[in-house]
């Protein structure tokens, strides 16, 4: 048995992903003591039943108090309140990190932290349509990539301390700028999201193609069920990176329907050959 | 053991939905004999050895010769090449029935047999992005919706085989128009393959958003793997209801794109909850 890697963590929110984190960070020994604030009192007796907490707060500045980890696991803007809330209280060397889906907001909050606190943006691509703490799983972030963007506040310890974390988890740590982070999942993760809605909004699946709806259907708008307070959230805080990859999907789609009315067969082909090939 | 429906079943095509159709018929004993056409005489054999057929023909001409029931199960515009060139060769009272992803013109086609053929339009709703014979499975059309459309050379007895077809295989026949059934499935069923494609096109993963890429990303864009031939034919031959549903999906990204350009929280919340809502 290691050594845990810190003595008192504390856990902001206790939803699908910080209830994972949670679970996962007690399995693996992440922390000698584990404490966790989340609005919800119910979740945070339940979490102290179970055993996955030794203390439950309902106030985020009480819970990180002596802590020698803070994480943040929260819809992005609840993260961005909570930062400037908590750091009054946070402890010399403390390490605070993430897990919000959008990071350039966040790691500009980070930067304005006080500068005894370490501090690094994360974001671990993984996740279900089904929130809370009930839906959370230890194994949720096992074998998922990583993300984590360095602060002002970042030195080597919090660098080695991010990625113990991150493998801890059974994660792959991959450092990136928040700016391209903010980019890239803007189209391979918050697109999909988006694809799949409207997707759902087209279809409206009643009477008859409801009965003849297939897995087809059901797969490519199985992210139309996430939690709109989250997708509100990563929407409000990545816009333009957003705009960018939905501009190019409208387009997509244009091209499609150009070729359509045309009754263009080759230019049909070329375009679903290419979607595979890009696929 | 019941008493096999048919004589002597035809099947022309032994690709996935084909061979899948020959294995349930095989194991649920619905035909005395079962021969094969295929243009590819390795697929011809393969089945003839693994005993799924008694006789494979390079000709569908030749298939078809004393068959008292005939499947169709090839993209659709291979069908309609099929029907008239089997049709001289169709016994009394043969009962015909297809397997393809759009029913008007099959129908239509269908319309102009001999008077002496019994035709049923029919449409399992099952599939896979696997083509081909080695991807066939006898547990394919289990549990699946089974589309029937009635043409001009429909009558009580044809209905009633194929129901019989359909429940042999495990799948739940539902009588549907043609139209009504390609304007559903244009929503239900090859909207969700655009869409898809369209997001393959766009989020084009490589470097760092490849590596960011998830589940949400995968299931999301599954369908664009989807065979073009079988894809090209669905959109030549539906392409009216296919350009509405693309018209609804791009006015829905349309309205989320003002949303995200005016920054209008309400707005974007409404959106998600009614996509869900309809989901």
């Amino acid at each position: 048995v290691e050594e845990p890697s810190f003595n008192r963590l504390a856990i902001l929110g206790l939803g699908l992903i910080g209830g994972s984190f949670a679970l996962a960070a007690r399995e693996h020994g992440l922390a000698k003591d584990i404490v966790a604030f989340d609005p919800n009192l119910e979740t945070i007796a339940e979490a102290s039943v179970l055993g996955i907490i030794e203390q439950g707060f309902s106030s985020a500045l009480d819970a990180v108090y002596e802590a020698d980890a803070v994480i943040l696991a929260a819809p992005v803007r609840a993260i961005l309140r909570l930062l400037p809330e908590v750091a009054p209280q946070l402890s010399e060397g403390v390490f605070v990190m993430d897990l919000g889906s959008t990071k350039r907001a966040i790691v500009a909050a980070m930067n304005e932290l006080p500068e005894h606190v370490r501090a690094v943006g994360g974001h671990p691509m993984a996740g279900k349509e089904v929130a809370g703490f009930a839906a959370a799983e230890p194994t949720l972030f096992m074998g998922a990539t990583f993300a984590l963007c360095p602060t002002a506040r970042t030195d080597g310890r919090a660098r080695e301390l991010a990625e113990t974390v991150a493998n801890a988890l059974g994660a792959r740590p991959l450092w990136t700028e928040a700016e391209a982070h903010d980019e890239a999942v803007a189209r391979i993760s918050h697109l999909p999201y988006l694809m799949a809605a409207a997707l759902a909004h087209a279809a409206a699946p009643e009477g008859l193609s409801r009965s003849l709806a297939s897995t087809g259907y059901r797969d490519t708008s199985r992210l139309a069920m996430s939690e709109p307070t989250m997708m509100l959230d990563i929407l409000m805080t990545n816009p333009a990176p957003l705009r960018a990859a939905l501009a190019q999907a409208s387009e997509a789609l244009a091209i499609l329907d150009a070729f359509l009315e045309a009754g263009d067969e080759s230019g049909l082909r070329a375009w679903m050959e290419s979607a595979q090939q890009r696929r």
